[in-house]
C-alpha cells in the first residue's frame, strides 16, 4: 500500500523546484518506487554500476570509500530529504567509487536510472527541475570544500553542528571523525573543549 | 572577427556530450559570445548577482572568497576546457560567494545565463547536455571533497601535480598554498622534500 502522506510530502518538496501542476507532480511522484531497507542494508558497493536514483525520505545512509591503505572513508551523510551524489568524474564511467549502506532503517525512493529517461519524455519540465537540483548540489559541495579549505577542524564540527543539528547524535563517532577529515582522538578532544565552554 | 579554430575545438568539446549533430553545434557555438580579458581583470565580485555562464578557452581564472578574518581564501583555479561553477546551495539565491579574477590574459565564453533559455528552447537536446557536464562537475568536486577529508597535504599536492600538472607553474604560490588549505611555508617544505626525492 503505497502511502498518502509520503507522496503528499514529495509533492511539496519536488514544488519548490519547479511550476509544474499538482497533478503532474502527483502522478511524477505516484511513479517513484518507494522501497525500505533496514540498518545494515548496502544499497551500492564500492565497484560496481550506480543504476538507481536514490533520495532519503526517512533515515541515514552513509556513503564511503575504502582507500589505498585499506581505510574506510566516510564522505556523506544522507539523512531526510537529500539526494544521494555519486556522481563520477567521467560521464563515461558509471562504476561507483563508494559504498552506500543504511545507518538506520530508511525508506527511500529507489529508481531506476534507466526509468528517467521515460519520465524526461513525458513530463519536459523534470529537466529543469533536475538540473536545478544539481546546482544546489553544487553549491553544497562547493561550500563544503570551501570549508575543508579554510577552516580548522574545531570550526568545521561547529559549522555541522549549526548546518545539521540532528547529525552528531545519529552517527558512529569514528565516522564522524572520518568525514570530518580528523581522527577520532582529535573528535574527543573538540568536543570535551566544546563542552566545557572553551 | 570570429576565430574559426576556437569554433570548432568548441564543436568537437560539446561532441563528447551529445549526439546533436555538426550544423546544430556550429549554431549553439555561434551564438556563444567570446571575450577576451587582461591579466587583472575582475569578472566577478563577491557578493553581486552571478549573471554569466563562463568557460575557459585559454588563460586562467582564479575563484576566491574572503573570509571571515578578512583573508583571500582560494577555492579555484580554473583553466583551459573548464566551466566556472559558482553555484550556491540555494537556487534562490543568486549572490556569488566567491570573487573571479583573471590570473593570465583570458578568451573566455561569457553568456549571459538569460541567454541560456532561449538556446534550451531552440535545442532542446542541450538540456541533457548542460545536466552531463553538471554530473561531471559534480564528479570532479566530490574528488576533491575526498581528497581533502582522506589525505594528506603532502598527498594532495602531489594528486594535483599529477592531475594538473601544469597549474603549478602558473600561479602564485601563496595561492597555490591557500587552494590546497596549507600555509605556504608548509608548501614550501613539501616542495623541498619533493624535490629533495624524500
Amino acid at each position: 500500500m503505497r502511502d498518502k502522506t509520503i507522496d503528499q510530502q514529495l509533492v511539496k518538496y519536488l514544488k519548490s523546484y519547479t511550476d509544474m501542476d499538482d497533478a503532474a507532480l502527483e502522478e511524477v511522484v505516484s511513479n517513484l518506487p518507494i522501497k525500505t531497507f533496514q540498518k545494515g542494508d548496502i544499497l551500492l558497493h564500492q565497484g560496481q554500476m550506480a543504476e538507481y536514483c536514490i533520495y532519503v525520505i526517512s533515515g541515514c545512509v552513509r556513503q564511503y570509500r575504502i582507500n589505498e591503505d585499506g581505510d574506510e572513508v566516510t564522505s556523506e551523510f544522507y539523512t531526510e530529504e537529500q539526494w544521494i551524489n555519486i556522481f563520477n568524474e567521467s560521464i563515461h564511467d558509471q562504476t561507483s567509487k563508494y559504498t552506500l549502506t543504511c545507518l538506520e532503517d530508511c525508506i527511500l525512493i529507489y529508481s531506476p536510472s534507466s526509468s528517467e529517461e521515460v519520465m524526461f519524455e513525458k513530463f519536459g519540465a523534470l529537466k529543469d527541475m533536475v538540473n536545478l537540483m544539481m546546482g544546489e548540489k553544487l553549491g553544497e559541495i562547493n561550500e563544503s570544500l570551501y570549508n575543508y579549505a579554510s577552516l580548522s577542524p574545531e570550526a568545521r564540527y561547529k559549522n555541522l553542528l549549526e548546518k545539521r543539528p540532528g547529525l552528531i547524535d545519529r552517527v558512529p563517532q569514528h565516522q564522524l571523525a572520518s568525514y570530518l577529515g580528523i581522527k577520532p582522538e582529535s573528535l574527543s578532544r573538540i568536543k570535551k573543549r566544546i563542552a566545557k565552554g572553551q
